[in-house]
């Protein structure tokens, strides 16, 4: 584990370090990104998981609109850009060793591409999966028709 | 993207599909395993990022107490088998492309090896980190003094 989060876990409440060397220290994957969960601030719902590199974390935070790293078009993912549904900064942290994000953040509309709310429409029992979430709007309404 | 979970992206509430099939699907990574969050059920506070193999997630759903795999380990890590802090299950959900479960929990004590009852103890802002949550017990209480 990288020192400076480990150091941190023993230090007081109030302790402070600048965000560059904690953003140094965090643990990026091989591929250079860190998993950020969206959770709505207020409902207390958690909306999706995707992936920020360092470039995107610090844009999300400059701006305080969401920016996370697309895996499949390996491109800036600006939460909205083409669906209008944007995910507004409320706060961030990361987790003890620096290995997950947790995103506070104000959702208009759906987070999910299906036109549901949240990503985790599908619930699970021991022997079954079951989708038990309604969109609030279809992936056509959403895109338009060329998806 | 995996047929089934996009198949399911249109599918109606309420449509069922056999757990086997949907784990057979799902976006498992190249060491086999996929993030799950855990948030405490009642108070909506996410507590903890960690990861499981298809056999915890088995284990887990038939046993309703939350096992994770260790990566730094190796091995199977069922919450509070050294600390004593388990996480009961409530309930375990699949996002849309079936690369992230949400696992609704009641977590006794802290959630956190530092004491804290969430691991998110890291608030970010534009130029600092700050810690702002205080430990519920010390990691020696937590762990004894071996650690």
């Amino acid at each position: 584990m990288s020192g400076l989060f480990h150091d941190l876990e023993r230090s007081p409440t109030n302790t402070q370090v600048a965000l560059d060397e904690l953003l140094s220290a965090a643990k990026w994957n091989d591929d250079g990104l860190i998993p950020a969960i969206a959770q709505q601030h207020d409902s207390g719902e958690v909306l999706m998981m995707a992936w920020m590199n360092r470039a995107a974390l610090e844009e999300t935070l400059s701006t305080g609109r969401v920016c996370y790293w697309s895996r499949s078009r390996q491109a800036f993912w600006r939460k909205g850009e083409t669906s209008g549904q944007q995910q507004q900064l409320v706060e961030a942290r990361f987790d003890c060793d620096g290995d997950t994000l947790l995103l506070q953040v104000d959702q208009s509309g759906p987070a999910c591409h299906t036109g549901r709310r949240s990503c985790f429409y599908l619930r699970l029992s021991t022997s079954m999966a079951e989708i038990d979430r309604e969109p609030l709007m279809s992936a056509d309404e959403l895109y338009g028709m060329n998806r």
